[in-house]
This record gives structure tokens, C-alpha cells and sequence, in this order.
């Protein structure tokens, strides 16, 4: 398991950068497992509670990731007879999905069968729920006004496919395979972060080229 | 504005599917403008209002922001004088980063410059806080142990170039200048959406020929 020695919870904290609150809400919240109570007043932590707690927070903080889903991607890295294929619809799904979610869909079932249709003829492998999450996105397009932005779908769909490219290269020359549910989910989570700046930074860049503009004030 | 005779809550609740608790639940928080009192026990709401009201909803269910992002973005729709690019840059603000943040930064001086450096070698236009975003990515993939996913930076950079040249093709396409604005965030916010799940369909499909595995039991 790693352990080199044992820490109490203050040390846990200035090594890690949690402060000992949280810390605490997260062992509350089963994100993190208990310390070990070596003594009436002392409970102590180890390298793979570190481990856990950096895990945790890169979640929380970079990926940006409600409690709730984060609890369901360790689930995950803690259940190691999953082969990459199936880790990437579970992914996907505790990604996707939030879990109180009551609201009814929008789209209809014309419109899911017409998405899922366009998908096979792709060449996808859709795993269960992702069609409908296109449709969602399609119908809503359709509900606010605007049909037209249905078009970004085909240029997408050809960006996904290089960005999924681009991560199976990367996670399969990680060389700890016994980490390779937690190479993929940090993978996976920060990944989305890291494209979302980098998407941000290329619309910054393009929207500068097709729409020039009055003389840039600033100095980017 | 737009105004064709006006209704009453129940109506609009009925017409845009938000039950009647949540759209006093927008109001309270700003989201949704009050409606008129017509009468000492009537308030009125109209087009305008169910417009606005699917926009926050979509933002909220098929986008997953948080009220307080979304709160940011609605106001970047009320105010006509920005032109797209400025808006792309408070955009993505509004959308990384998170109001309410105050753990300190992970990535050092140096990794910024690194990266500051690496994308103006690239030709990128880089809003105000977006090379610290990658930065901050690369410096949890350090912490977490899995540095060589840093090799996902090249592949991410080329793709969200050819998604923002999707992205700038299609929304400068919306007939409807007027709302230029708001299809921006439209096609932002759900844009993301639709990408994230149009990835999670090609990593299950890159992943379904890289590791072939037993025979599938789904229907895909």
C-alpha cells in the first residue's frame, strides 16, 4: 500500500494544502477514509491519504466537480477489474449525469432516433445515454430560437474524435498500469478543464482574426 | 420588446415546463425580471419572461452552471455594447472561473511563464487568466504523479483550434444580430455540453479498437 509512516491530521493538512476542515468534510462525506485512531487523542494519516486528499482536491478545484460525482469516480479508481473501454462509459456517465436530476427531457423520440441514426452512420459506439444527451442539447437549440447552432455538430463531432485520439495515446504510454483507473479519471476530469482553457484561448484567437476590431487595448 | 398580451404565473409555469417554486426561486435571485403587478393579488409575466426563463433553464439543466455563473452571463446578454470578441474573453471568464474561489494558486512562476511563452509561440490571443488556467492543469497533473499527461497539450491545442473555427463559422451564421449576444452564450454554454458528450462517444469508440476485449453484451 505505499505507507511510509504516519502523520496526524495538522501535518496531513500543511503537506497537502487542505485545511483541516475540509479535510474533515471530506472523511464525513466518504471521499477520503478515516485515519487510524492509534491512541485515545491521535489519529493518524499516510502517504495514501495524501495521495487521496490531492486526488480529491484536483477534482474539487481544477475539474470543477460537485461533491456527489467525485464520490462516484473514486468508486471507480477503488474497483480495479474494469478494462479502459468500460471505465470510459462509467466516466462518461458520472460526468454527465447529475444525480437528482427529475426534470423531464426535451427531446422528442423522432428527434433521439434521428441523432442516434446519425451517430451509427458515424461509425460511434455510443454508450448508454449519450445519444440523448445530444439530442438534450439539440432540442434546446430548437427551444431558445435557435436551430441554426445544430451546425456545430458535424465539426464537433470530428474535434471529439482527435481529442479522443490525443487522450488514448497519452493514458496508454502512462507506465503504472495498477494506477490506471485514476491515470484515466485525472485524465478525464482535469483533460476537461485543460480543453475548456485551451477552447477559450483558440475562440479568443479566432473571434480576434474573423472580427479585428478597434486596436487592442490590452497586452495579451 | 416583444410584449403579445402577458399571463400569469401558473401559465408561464405551464407553457415553459418550470414549476411555479422555481421560477419565484429565479426571480428572488435575479435570474428572471419580476413580473408586473396588474392587480393587488396578480402579477403579470410575459414573452419576454418565457424567454428568459428557458434561457436560464437550459443554462442551468442541459449547461449544469451554477445559479451564480449563470447570474454573470445573464448580464452579458443585458449589456448590447460588446463586440463578439471582448465577449468570448468575459465569456470564459464567467464560465472558468469560480466566484467564490480562494485556495491559493499550485502552478509556480516559472510554469506560467513556460506556458505564456508556449502559446504565444503558437499565435494564441490569450484572455486575461487563461495561460494561468493550463498552467494550473499542468502543475495538478505534477502533484497527482502523472506528469506525461502533459503530453495532452499539443493534440488539445490543435482541436480547440478546429472547434473555435466551427464555433466562429457557425454563430456568425445566426441571422438574428440583435441577439448576437445571447446566441454566444447559447452556443457557448450548451456548445460545451455537446462537446462533452460528443467526446465521451469518441473516447468510447477509440477505446473499443485500441483495447478490443471480450466480445460486447450491449446493444452499441
Amino acid at each position: 500500500m505505499g505507507y511510509e509512516g504516519s502523520v496526524r491530521i495538522g501535518e496531513l493538512s500543511r503537506t497537502t494544502g487542505v485545511p483541516v476542515p475540509t479535510i474533515k468534510y471530506y472523511v464525513r462525506e466518504g471521499l477520503l477514509p478515516a485515519g487510524t485512531r492509534t491512541h485515545p487523542n491521535q489519529v493518524d494519516y499516510t502517504d495514501t491519504h495524501a495521495h487521496r486528499l490531492r486526488l480529491v482536491r484536483a477534482m474539487v478545484e481544477v475539474g470543477r466537480l460537485p461533491i456527489g460525482r467525485v464520490r462516484e469516480l473514486l468508486a471507480e479508481v477503488d474497483e480495479p477489474t474494469r478494462g479502459p473501454d468500460t471505465l470510459y462509459g462509467i466516466l462518461g456517465a458520472a460526468l454527465l449525469t447529475s444525480a437528482g436530476r427529475t426534470e423531464p427531457v426535451h427531446a422528442t423520440e423522432t428527434e433521439r432516433a434521428e441523432i442516434e441514426r446519425w451517430l451509427a452512420d458515424r461509425g460511434f459506439r455510443v454508450p448508454e445515454g449519450y445519444a440523448e444527451g445530444v439530442a438534450e442539447v439539440l432540442a434546446t437549440f430548437r427551444r431558445l430560437g435557435v436551430p441554426e447552432l445544430a451546425g456545430l455538430l458535424d465539426g464537433y463531432a470530428t474535434a471529439a474524435m482527435a481529442v479522443a485520439e490525443v487522450d488514448l495515446a497519452v493514458l496508454a504510454a502512462v507506465p503504472d498500469r495498477d494506477a490506471a483507473a485514476e491515470t484515466m479519471i485525472v485524465g478525464t476530469v482535469l483533460g476537461d478543464a485543460l480543453f475548456a482553457a485551451l477552447r477559450r484561448i483558440a475562440q479568443a484567437t479566432v473571434s480576434a482574426r474573423v472580427f479585428p476590431g478597434p486596436p487592442d487595448q490590452s497586452q495579451c
